[in-house]
């Protein structure tokens, strides 16, 4: 397992329909991590839903093509959040798996708790104390905004620090090699 | 508005991880309607979410690949219904709307009760009613089976019956080059 030895880029993405933050950072084995990229991919709330969702994964793909991260970290999405606007979320959150997983990347996803704890060693952290470590980390001057763009970083860091394993699903720690493999087997055995 | 005079195909889907209904109907103006498919779009459950949802989104681009449908009618999902599976499927649903987008064909989204006050005209109507009402309308020998596929056609009737309009979104009632004006239109005024 080299790769654990090498610089891992990560892409984060925070899950929204209005705007779904994007941001890509270089972890060393130290831990120490470099800003790449960071944006926010915006879709207009007057647009149809399926206009909306092509134009994230597009914007996702943009992101994908320039940076060719290792990994994609998703924010995990609970029903219980924001209930107006979840289904939306859910919606974003699907589509960026589903793009990680038409390109062949492995994806994970981490829940806000997880995030906050791995970035500042308190999973009920504030928004802003994350915002400000994850500005630390990566020598910003500023604090990243909008907090979209802030929470995708945060997430890609999280992802890095607590280490390779996805943790989406049960085959999660397979490469996508391995998993084609695992499911033409499974297939095979009905 | 020709269109509305002619034969509608309509592919609606039933959005699951494990099993995403799929049915293609055709319905005349006179709301006489025929089977033209009806299926499901498996996924295993042992697999990655992005790889489950890659597998659904390959799925649901055959179908339209082979049937060339005039619109796509989903399920509306809500975050208080069946909680613990709530998240899957509004990501299934969030792919199924994304492939339509893709594809430039337009999508509706519709509730289960819309969807049984439709095909029964009743909206607190049973699944079987539902089915039974489905399967006379498409003169179909058996109950359609699984569920899903069953409700995946439901849907599709529904849309037809209800008229054109998608009810996802205050723009739905526009073509898709419409729409994509509008939002142009929409960018260039910021």
């Amino acid at each position: 397992m080299t790769s654990l030895r090498r610089v891992q880029r990560v892409l984060g993405i925070d899950p929204g329909l209005t705007r779904c933050g994007v941001g890509v950072v270089d972890v060393a084995p130290d831990r120490s991590a470099v800003l790449v990229h960071v944006g926010v991919v915006r879709s207009s709330p007057d647009a149809a839903i399926e206009t909306r969702l092509a134009t994230i994964a597009a914007g996702i793909r943009a992101v994908i093509d320039e940076h060719d991260p290792h990994v994609i970290a998703v924010e995990r999405v609970f029903s219980q959040h924001n209930r107006h606007s979840v289904m939306g979320t859910a919606q974003a959150s699907g589509v960026a798996l589903l793009v990680a997983g038409e390109r062949g990347i492995p994806a994970a996803t981490h829940t806000p708790t997880e995030v906050k704890a791995a970035i500042t060693g308190y999973g009920a952290a504030d928004k802003r104390q994350v915002q400000q470590m994850v500005a630390r980390v990566l020598r910003l001057d500023s604090l990243p905004t909008p907090a979209d763009a802030a929470d995708a970083l945060a997430l890609a860091l999280c992802h890095a620090w607590r280490g390779a394993g996805p943790s989406a699903a049960p085959t999660g720690a397979l490469t996508p090699a391995q998993r084609a493999w695992a499911d033409a087997e499974r297939v095979s055995r009905r």
